[in-house]
């Protein structure tokens, strides 16, 4: 799993692993060290007797946010260091793997659960950057007047789907992961939630149908927005999705393969959740809380939503069954802000731990999105997960479905 | 209740009327201007045949946030207004009486709904910014080194109120207003929500209290602190709460009587929310739900918890029963993000007119408060109120009460 | 003289005297304090044994950036205060002005030239602010959707006046003020300095011409402009000078009297150093230095020049013998970075005194211009004078003439 | 000379190419490729028939902000590209090379002087790119936490000189350059200027000098600092020159070799006009004005004055007649804004072409730098060089010398 951060940089050019685009992204090069950090600071300077840092500076040059641990470099300033170099970062990779092997081999696993659990959340959390990876590098490329290439594409297969309404009934359900595998802390305890008969739609909704809402004026329109929302479109000049681009009469995107006609008939990407927000209410509908969407997705296998891999774009749908493409094609913004299940963390409520920072922290005024995109990990796609971004953020690759209370 | 807002504005020098000491607050005499507006714009020109507006300027300048209405004077640079003067403004609230009066008159409004709603409505919007007035002359005061006096204050009789907890059985609740007397849209509709059980603090958190948080080192302590508060807390350089000011040992606050030692009996009032959930971690505790808030609210006479009218500062506990101090004399925060209920606009979800506009583009970032303060109307606080601001706003009279879960 | 500020302020409305609609714009009810902080300060706490200040918080109000004399209440935040009311500026103006007689009285002036000389800097420090008020006023009313008016004007008597070259002698010319009247420190010493052969235009650039210049592209011709220059027209969206404003198809400016169609043959008005370099370039001319204007302007009566008192805005010439409108129209922007005079302050460079902060500190970034504008005091014109401004300013009342090498 | 730039990249990692640690600092990959597009630019697309650009994207990518030759990519963002790589970019300069060669041999240049003319000025700038390349590498390195070395250094052979006055009579003198070799249009033209009886300093300000000036509070005094000054030393929190640092009770600065112990004997390097011009305040002098040190340059011997190559840091004086290290240690700032010299650009004042973008329209709230430091390449230094910054930049390598009025 560690190797396959490495897998993922391979297309880079060294210049590429430096850069950070806006405050949000971290270069590559920063994301390959980080996750290494991760396990030196957690698993290796906890457990491993007589570890030796690799370097004095990493400490805080790779901290991303972690408070109790101590000082971290400036998250805007992420790209303004040009040492550590590649290389000087791989080695680091290297030492790290090296002194994990080191550590396992040097314990019974078996009954050492807290190792065990570090290893499995930097595995994660390792995940979790390799989706960040490949989004930031969408980001770094798609801001390049040269436009570079990430990895050749093939066209995508696009077929329309058509779009229909699945019931739900309501009643009292219990959310949330029961524990019996991995999971992180925010997606527990599992607690009970009413829920109103709701119907969700079939399938995300499609570049195709956003074209209908811009051509119709859904940008431009104050009714249909938020009040923080209506401020954003208009501070950012927002016309279209991000990476959106209009050549002529014909809308075009950024994607890692360089640009491309959009695909009408693939569900809409880069969109924030006061796009989704408007678009549905444009339509006259709106988006499904997080409980409805769990409930919903619960049914559906997995394997059965995902596409084939390595196509890091979403695209219009082969597969699934009642409800199509909840998994592996994008993050689906809910109404949900992302706050604290019932019960959580009721004996340490303080930031106190490292996991006390994982996920606690951030639970304010950001929006809870579920499933899972065409760059997200296969293995760590699950119906409980609870991804979090702010609502104006569109740079992750996150779109929306629709859903409605029963008549 | 119009002559309330004019009777409100009495102690004020004609300069004071015209101050906005940051973008959240207005000047008096636009609140005066504003309320007369929502008259003028909603009422006599929708339903008084032949009405003459005021001034052709007014329609833009005294839109708050309207769109659907038309343009409006940017907000923060409502303070750069002399004209019109407040002379003028009196006169035009006036002449919008005089055609209130006018309308009713020629009306049979037993039978004309909408008048009636529209009347209702526009005097309650008024009552919300009876509030604001007294919430920004405190700031406006408060902001000015002569340090003026809005008015005469007793001193406070300050006991000490002993602080338990009280119990609350889970199980599925129904929350919300069921329309019988006037209530916003947003504390609509009535709806079913599943609670544990809980215990809430007797009376809120009091001065003394924070006292020892502060003492404690609780403004410094990362630990403690949401990712965004923690962000607030350094770039604003909070120590304490709003308002507060060490003089050499002792804690002083600005009053709307001028400086005064604080009251450690008192409720604690102008603290963000950022800074009500540090205090709950650091106590080991949680802010309540606006359910679990409301639930109990349910019980409790509003009348047996309202203080002497007329003190416009929380003071400690005269009276209250099983609860205190849950209505008039601060907002409490909840842990709640401010989101529609089930089921709200469900037939028109666009923000297509005033009333849509009114509450429901607002639902995004912020956090519900419920109760009401020293300075909220009389007659305007009711348990299913829903008030709402940003998590690190702090000039509102609100403080929070404490809530844990059943052990 | 004192009485001039207020005779300035008559026709003010009590709202007026607090406005401040931007940082470099003070609120009329400071300027009247300022200059009565300035004789309390530098006069009567100096000299006037046993006086008691006024009120023991105007002394950091009032004073606008002497540090040498104790800390000051932000720039940017002159316009929050409400109090002192305007009522209670004028008590301290007739406070301060009592007992300036008191010691004008106890004292034989003719021996005691330090007292003298300050109550001369004194008047000539109020002058300057009579000008600023006005310049304020306009800044204020103009931010005004209901565009007030600060006093009727009769309609201009416009002529075009014919524009010639008027030709000047290179050599070594002696320049500065040579100290037998009344000049603030920066005018001199007297000193040599070198011209060559040069010619000024005869008159002011006017409205007319400056038309011409918009309608030829030249706000939006990057070649004509300074580098610094081009980037605050892009920035702010420059299209003409401040105030003005195209009503279909004709230009309107704004003006102490209200909104005016523009009189093409006065000169024009309200425009930057930047935008005066850009016109003279467009002109295939040139900006002139302070030197040739100053040796130009020696020769000219002042009386000669100044048009009919009270006209409070730029007019078509109706006076002048060889060069027009030198005095009393606007301010005219040279190309002189404004810096110390050879030998300036040599004995005493720090800005350790209330007379170093007063034009020493200010020798960096700015540009001088020369003249006097029709809201200058006429005894506060004179041919030395330096004014200086930053050269993207335009709420003075700033104009400009061009010049020209000999052929 | 061409090569020149290659090789003071030589000692970089291909990371450290592509870093820019404030909007006035390039990448180096950025200065490689800029001074190719300028002869590409002016010299190939102007005079080689057929010539092919080497990139499409390139034109806009590598212009720095000639107007005239179309758009160009925002400065700010220029550390935003990973792309072109810096293998492509020397690829690039290969390329450019060539064609520069095919053009010199096809042509025979002694009857080709537009040609001749253009080669000129594009080593010239690329002299100049070079110092920038070096002095933004030390800003790009003294901003990692890692704290890179460019080169070894050796110690420096560190000798107190003793500090006197030398005298220069006033009078009228010639200044500016009379065009016999080349020079920026800048320089010229040649013109009369009247100059007082003054004195210079034999070397310039310390290190050592400039602890004294920290060490009396000088950082702190507001009566020390220009306006513009005193705000800036307050917002940036200036303690001392850029790139010091006190460790313990010693300081420290940051060298292209890395961190090292201050040289007392050193002049200083790495301070603003505003800290020159305080510390001359302090030092009861004064700047001198460009005239006054191009007057006394003249008669000195830049050969006489410059230290041994390659050192990279100012130093103790080695070397040097009358007046010492007026060349080859640090630029030297004068108390004269940089300005047309009377002439200038007489027949066309537009920036109109290259030429007029190249230092005309800067001509607005900069300040003249004399001299030239230990990163101007030898050969581009010159008596009449005119080089210019904003009174707050630190980043070059920027001392004084002092200058004083005779009794």
């Amino acid at each position: 799993m560690r190797q396959d951060s490495e897998d993922i940089c391979a297309p880079l050019e060294i210049e590429d692993y430096g850069i950070q685009t806006m405050p949000d992204v971290s270069p590559p090069k920063w994301h390959l060290a980080h996750t290494s950090w991760f396990f030196e600071t957690f698993l290796l300077k906890a457990f491993l007797p007589g570890y030796q840092e690799f370097h004095p500076r990493f400490s805080q040059l790779f901290n991303s946010y972690y408070n109790t641990v101590g000082p971290y470099h400036p998250r805007p300033r992420r790209g303004l260091l040009s040492r550590p170099t590649v290389n000087e970062v791989y080695l680091y990779r290297t030492y790290i793997n090296k002194h994990i092997t080191e550590l396992i081999s040097a314990n019974d696993l078996g009954s050492m659960d807290e190792i065990h659990n570090r290893i499995i959340l930097g595995l994660n959390h390792e995940q979790q950057h390799q989706e960040l990876i490949l989004t930031d590098i969408k980001h770094i490329f798609a801001n390049n007047p040269c436009l570079p290439q990430y990895r050749k594409l093939p066209p995508p297969i696009s077929q329309p789907t058509e779009h229909h309404w699945v019931s739900y009934k309501g009643g009292l359900y219990s959310l949330g992961h029961n524990n019996s595998t991995f999971a992180y802390d925010n997606e527990g305890p599992e607690h009970n939630t009413y829920l109103y008969d709701y119907s969700l739609g079939s399938r995300p909704v499609t570049n195709g149908e956003i074209i209908s809402f811009i051509e119709d004026g859904g940008y431009g329109d104050t009714r249909l927005w938020l009040s923080d929302a209506w401020r954003v479109v208009c501070e950012q000049g927002w016309k279209a999705p991000l990476y959106w681009e209009k050549r002529d009469t014909e809308w075009w995107y950024f994607t890692l393969a360089g640009p491309r006609k959009i695909d009408i008939n693939a569900p809409v990407c880069h969109v924030s959740f006061y796009e989704a927000d408007a678009y549905a209410r444009w339509a006259g509908k709106r988006l499904p809380t997080e409980a409805e969407w769990e409930i919903a997705a619960r049914t559906q296998s997995i394997e059965g939503n995902l596409r084939n891999s390595g196509y890091l774009q979403p695209a219009s749908s082969q597969q699934g069954g009642h409800l199509k493409q909840m998994f592996g094609d994008v993050w689906e913004w809910t109404q949900s802000p992302y706050i604290a299940y019932p019960g959580y963390r009721q004996n340490d409520s303080t930031f106190s731990d490292f996991s006390g920072e994982y996920n606690g922290k951030f639970m304010s005024s950001q929006i809870v999105l579920r499933g899972g995109s065409c760059v997200t990990p296969k293995d760590h796609i699950r119906a409980t997960y609870r991804n979090f971004f702010f609502p104006a953020d569109r740079w992750q690759f996150s779109g929306f479905r629709l859903a409605k209370d029963a008549q």
